[in-house]
């Protein structure tokens, strides 16, 4: 069955989620949001697109940063509304410049964070 | 710091996605919505608790399916918008019956299902 990005299950605001993970660690990097058009963006390209929504623009991991996000493989989940990405990720994949964006854990009660910026 | 569940960031209509992934073999799992509640369950309980917005209820993983989620460690990113819950998975995290969500990938433009449901 070849792939069609319409049958994914977008919300009201026309958006999936999206969870990137690295595909050779398996951590989760980060989970941002995309389009129809960011899907298609993404698979036809190589380069993980998502949609800002604070920016309302497509979003190129990295472009700015130089933090690229290189798909490996595209997947989706039961009900076909959201998205897990296998990414070769280059450098941090979070905006606070650390590896991932997951950094805060609830350990006892308390807010612990695990990781550091990157130098 | 102590964690406080109202510092998080829940859309309108109350929710955050929470993305559940294996302590143990790093498997993204699935990923469901919390509210704030569910929060508070998830972490008062140690049981993964997802709030169902097909019911409209209260969701504690497993409950009537047996395939319970016990948390690990309760993570939250950047932004405050998005969760990461690291779990002891028993048996299936989908309702299909396969041991996670995201079994559909897209390769060379075909879906091609990675794995089967569990016996």
């Amino acid at each position: 069955m070849q792939f069609d990005p319409s049958t994914l299950v977008y919300n009201d605001a026309g958006l999936i989620p999206a969870i990137a993970q690295d595909h050779e660690t398996n951590e989760v990097l980060m989970m941002a949001w995309m389009n129809q058009e960011a899907v298609e963006k993404t698979l036809a390209t190589g380069r993980v697109t998502y949609w800002s929504r604070s920016r309302q623009a497509f979003w190129i991991k990295g472009d700015t940063s130089g933090h690229t996000q290189e798909l490996v493989e595209f997947r989706y989940d039961c009900d076909a509304d959201a998205i897990l990405v296998l990414v070769n990720q280059t450098g941090a994949a979070c905006h606070t410049n650390r590896r991932h964006c997951f950094y805060r854990a609830v350990q006892d009660g308390a807010v612990v964070e695990l990781i550091q910026p990157m130098d």
